[in-house]
Order: C-alpha cells, then structure tokens, then sequence
C-alpha cells in the first residue's frame, strides 16, 4: 500500500503552477518510484479570476479553508516575500501539518520562529528549493556528505549574475545589454539591483553555512561586492590570461570563525566552475573525507524549482519521523579574516609616460610582486586607457593599501578594480 | 537524546580502516549535525596479527561474533569479492540487522537475494558506497531528483582510466606510461583490465540505471568499447579541435527502451565533464524538470567511500522505518538502439597520394560528411601515418560500414578508430 499525502499548495504563481505541472505529469512515476502518493486537495490563490491549472472548486482565497481541512497533510508555501507567508507557514504547524516552502526570505528573516513552531507541534519542514533551484544542495550536506568537517563552500549562487557575466565573456558586450539581455529572457526581475549588487547571493550563501557549519551567522558579516564595475577589456584581459569571470560566492572555516564572500573572481579554464555558464549554479563543498565535491545546476526557475519542493515532500511522507535536517547547536562569529590572494587589477588612467612605473613601484612598495601588466589606451580623444595587472598572492590589506595610495596620487581618471583570483 | 547506533564492521582492509578513522576523527561533530551517535562494537578480519586501527579486544576472526551480538545494530561490509561477503549480508539481515555495503560486485550478482533478505527481515540496506564512492548519487536519484523523469544519465564513472586519459591529453604520453603512471599512484589494480577495458564502468553504468529507470538490466547488453587503442596523435587532434577525450558511460531512454553504452569520448572544452579530470568522477542527469544536473566528486579511495558508507548509517538510523530506496517494478530490454552521431576516425595509412580520396569518398558514398580532414605522417622509415577525419553527426551502422570497406581496401596498415563526439 503506497503511503497517501494529501496537499495543500498556498500560492499558483510560478513555481506553484509548476508545481501543479510536474505532479500532474509525474505523480505515477513517483509512486513506482518512491511508494509514495500524492494528491492536490486545494490550493489558495489571491484572485480567483485568473486562469488556473486546478478547477474551480479546488481553489480558495480563504487560507482557513486550508488550515481546517483535517484530510490536508501537508501545505507547499510558494507564495514568496514575508507576510502573510510567515504567518501562514506557523498557522500551518499549530493546524498539525507538515510544511514544505522555497521562501528564501522567510527563512532568512524569520527561521527561528518557523523552526520553533515546527518542533512546537512536532511537525517537519522541508526548505530544499529556497537555495539554488532544483540542486539538492542541502539533502547533500545534511545527509550525503554529513560524514565530513566541512572546511570550505564556494560557489555560483545567483543565475542572473552567472548569466551577465557569462554573456560579458562570450558576446564582449558591456553590463548593460548583458543585463538587458537577461531580463529579455525572463531570468533578471525588472529591479534586478539584489541580483548584480551581490545580496541575493549573500543571503543564499548565508542559509547554506548556516546548515553546513551548524551555526547562527550574522548577516551584516558578509564582506560583498558586485559585478557592476566589470568592463568587457576585463573579460579580454581574463580571457587572454586562461580565465574566465564568475560571480563567486564563499564561505570558509578559519580556525573558529567563518569567513563569507562574495564578489566576482577570475576563474581558471579548466577550472569546474568555468563550465558553469549562463544561468547555472554550482555549489563545491570541500569536506575532510570527500575532497572537493561540485553540484551543478539550474539553480532557479519553475519547474526545477518545483522539482526541489517534490523531492521534500517525498522525503517527509517516506520518513514522517525524522530528526530534523536543521540543527544549529552554537553562535559562530562570522568575523572577515586576513586573507592573501592573487588579484588582477585594473587602473582607470590618463595615458601618460611614466604610469605602468608608478603604479608598480607603489605596489612594490607594498611588497606586492606582479607577474603580468598590460597597457591600453581605450579612447584617443580623451586619452583615457587601462593598466591591467596580475599579482602574486599579496595580503588583502596591503592591495588595499596600495589602491588607495594609487588612487590619491591623481592619476586615475576613476576607481581601480580589484577582482580575486582562483587558485586550481 | 541521541538515536545511538551500535556498528558491526566486516573487513578493515583499506575502506574500513577509513571507516574507523572518519568514525573516530567526526563521530562528535556527526552527532551535532544528526543527532545520531555512532559507536563501533566490534570489527571481523581475516588474520588478527597485523596492526588495527581497533583494540584487540574489539577485532574478531569468527564472523558469528558478530552475527550473535545481539547489541549490534548495523553491520557494514567491506570485505569486498562475492563470497563470503554475500552470505554475511544475507544473515546479517536473518540476524536482525540492518547493513550497509560498498560492494559493487556483490550487489550486480546476487542483487535480488540480497534485496529480499532485507525485505524478508524487514531491515534496511544501504549501498551509496558501491558507485561512485564519495558522490551522494544514488541518494540524489532516489531522493533529491525523485520529482523528475530521467531521460539520460552520463558520466565519467572509472577513475583509473579518466586519469590514464587526463595524462595523456596533458602529458602527451603514450597509454602504457600513463597507466604505468596511474599504477604508481596506487590509483590501478596490479591488474587493470577491467578498468580501461571499460568492464568497470559497465558494471557502474548497471547498477545507475537500474535504480534510475526502476528495472533490471542484463549486463550483456551494454556496448563497451575500452581506451586502449588511443594514441598521443588523437589527443593533439582533439586539442587542436577545441575538444578533450574522456571516458564515458551514457544510459538513454529510448522511448521503451534503453541504450547503455560505455566509451571513450571527445568532449568539448567549456562542457562540464572537460573540467573531470585523473581520478575523479562525475555523473550527469537529465531529467523533465531539473534538466541537466552534474555531481563530480572523487569516485574512489579510502576516506571518499567511507564517507558514502556514513551517510547511509545515520540516514538508516535517522529513519528506521524508511521504504526501500530500490524498488524495482519491471524489466526493461537494453537493447541497443540505431542512433546518429558525430564522430573522429583515425586511419593508420601507407602514406602514398590518394589516401585522403579514397578514405573520403567511401566515407561520402555513405552518405557521410566530413567537417575536417588532416593527414599526418608519423614515421618516414617505414612510411606509416595517420588520417584523421571528423564528420557530420551520421548514423552508427553506415560509419560501420565505411569503416569495414576502407580496411578491406588493404590501405591501412593497422585497425581504423572511431571515437563518438559530445555535442554541448
């Protein structure tokens, strides 16, 4: 006899009418597969108008038609933002019925009193789709790889970001119409700032050392900076050195503290991470038993989206006893640690004798050894160019420092650009 | 309170002494994560005068020490070989307890009566340690991707011959050095046949596909073509090309049916499986929902594999009443389908004027394109060379049949190769 789970589904925007798809399409497969049944009792929507995939009399914009139906087992919360989701996803555990959600946000602002309420009413919940899509990044680090001290997570969290950047590198067209050509394709929102300035990645890479490291961070302790300032003679110069630009996002074990990260980097070409492109994930876990492990895959989207949210609910309805997946025993300080790093950097000058000196007597000043510079004059009429050059590991300090001074003598026409290099 | 889970461990050859030394080193920080609390009783060995990573009082020669301890929980096998190892899961499970295997030859033999002693007890077998060592996969397929129909399933799933690969495509040495050189590494059998002969992998590729698809294979039906015959002139070729050669393993749905196939490949250089490189492995699912997803991780070794045999302890015992993982409902017939693809043959040739014309127009009387064509003389002596030749994509059985004329012709000097190439 498979075991019955009968759904709740609050919300039929995107992901929840994926949602409504893929059951409808794979609900046999999944009982071959997992003995496990599965059957949409109602959904809630806020308008009642609109074109649906369930009928009529399955729908409902009175969330307590949900709550109250005692055959319900379990309610999905697609919705998105914060309220009323919050709200609802902890009337949900006090009406005695386990919760699935893919709401980032939520659990990000509000996890404690979501996960309290959960263990309240001795109830699961499953959160696998609120981070990188239909990967099953955090089945795999609360399970398939819980043997290991995970010392070090990195990876591409944000597919908008991958997609300009990948776009960059490829057509050589500036920020701009890489952006314009994402949002063309449905991938950025309209106001796509959190996905460019680094925050929507920051968040991400928040709830997942939270889940790997067993700990409480502080949001305000990732160190992020954006793609904004990238130029395509960026991406030339990267390209011409054996690398390609990614939006990189890292969370590392240092002694006991943990450093978190996230700004572009340069990214060798055989390198896992060069081979995700466009609007791909990846997460790269390095545990203490496994090495480095890469997950690789669309991180966002309807029906990958969708296909994380199934995977919870199987998991819920195969295990209805489980320990909970989410455990945090301890406060970490996530405190920025003295990193050293290769760098490329790039300073905006007026093309006059004398400069590619300057700037590299200054860094050596700063005990920072160059193995490649490159001059290029972009703009005859204004006599603006380009002084692009590699370093061997410096400490972030002392590039800081040696920016700055750069920067102060005038003759920069705007800000230098640091971007982090990856080590194979 | 912690779920406490009381470990038999059969075998402490090198993946259990692994076992033993992880369990040690994380067993506290397992306990954080998971709530469960591993504690190893007693450990059965073949010769109890070498030095064991347990004391003496703990290591064992009579396996009933183990099958009669009533306060074992979990057996873990890792004996490895067929006999006696299938007779110890069997009353394992008749002892009452559950097991966890890494056992690849165990399962692909006696798989059936291994599954019913399990069911027949109503115990639980682990064997996320049996394919791909560290890379949670099969959790992956019966869990995390469980949402989706899988239409394709590929990877790299031999270590020893992607690294043989990966050497000579960045070496540039002939195959007998770079498995010499793999075999030094401890990364080769003393024997090495059934790694790069391709039996290996076919043996993975099974076991995939069987807990992919829900069926039984018969192993007569994958096609497997080993890497022996390459030569340093295919991967420069290859190189120039803008591709990299790999060892693959591909399972297609094909409507009812299914391709399984393990050869070596030319890859393109931006795919995911390019950046695969020496001993790791990787494996790529399609599925209707996630679409491609890649996992790519070290496939084999001591603390990669004893990973993989954690993660099925804790989850046993974080859900002791889980239903099976591997539930397969039928029988599906492997049977090798026509398909279409792009290819590079390389002809050993006399090199005398007209090879070129004659190669390509039976290779054009076939209905068969040629993109690039390079002749290479290799030795003036004894006046021997190569012709290498890349195609359109073309149907398998005419690329037989061009290849089996041209060596009848008497022009070749030794047999043609056909490599299969990997569209991004």
């Amino acid at each position: 006899m498979p075991r019955k789970v009968r759904l709740g589904i609050m919300g039929l925007g995107t992901v929840g009418s994926g949602l409504v798809e893929l059951i409808k399409k794979n609900a046999r497969l999944i009982e071959n597969k997992s003995d496990v049944k599965l059957e949409i009792v109602r959904a809630l929507v806020l308008h009642k108008n609109k074109p649906r995939p369930l009928p009529p009399e399955q729908v409902t914009t009175n969330p307590n038609d949900l709550f109250e139906d005692k055959t319900i087992d379990l309610l999905v919360e697609v919705i998105g933002g914060i309220h009323p989701a919050k709200e609802y996803i902890v009337q949900a555990f006090d009406s005695g019925k386990d919760v699935v959600t893919a709401n980032k946000a939520v659990l990000a602002t509000h996890g404690d009193e979501i996960f309290n309420a959960a263990s309240r009413n001795q109830k699961q919940i499953g959160f696998e789709a609120s981070v990188c899509g239909g990967i099953p990044i955090l089945r795999a680090i609360s399970s398939g790889l819980i043997g290991n001290r995970v010392d070090e997570l990195y990876g591409i969290l944000n597919g908008t970001s991958n997609f300009v950047l990948t776009t960059m590198q490829e057509e050589r067209v500036p920020f701009s119409d890489a952006l314009a050509m994402a949002q063309s394709k449905g991938l950025a929102e309209a106001d796509p700032t959190l996905d460019v300035n680094g925050m929507d990645a920051a968040h991400k890479l928040m709830i997942l050392a939270e889940l790997t490291f067993q700990t409480k961070m502080r949001f305000d302790d990732v160190i992020v900076e954006g793609i904004e300032n990238l130029q395509p003679i960026d991406f030339e110069t990267a390209e011409s050195l054996g690398y390609v630009i990614r939006p990189t996002a890292v969370a590392r074990r240092m002694e006991d503290r943990l450093d978190l990260r996230v700004h572009p980097c340069f990214v060798p070409k055989n390198h896992p991470l060069a081979t995700v492109r466009n609007e791909f994930n990846a997460v790269i876990i390095r545990g203490d038993a496994i090495g480095e492990m890469v997950f690789h895959g669309k991180g966002a989207g309807s029906l990958p989206t969708a296909s994380a949210v199934l995977s919870d609910i199987v998991e819920i309805a195969r295990n209805p006893n489980s320990t909970p997946l989410w455990n945090p025993t301890r406060t970490i300080q996530s405190a920025p640690v003295e990193l050293a790093s290769r760098f490329y950097l790039r300073f905006p000058i007026y093309d006059r004798p004398g400069m590619i000196g300057m700037i590299s007597t200054c860094l050596g000043a700063h005990g920072i050894s160059i193995t490649d510079a490159i001059a290029r004059l972009t703009c005859t009429e204004t006599n603006q160019g380009n002084v692009m050059i590699v370093i061997h590991s410096a400490p972030e300090t002392e590039v800081r420092k040696a920016l700055a001074e750069i920067q102060e003598s005038g003759a920069l026409n705007a800000d230098p650009l640091s971007i982090r290099i990856l080590e194979n």
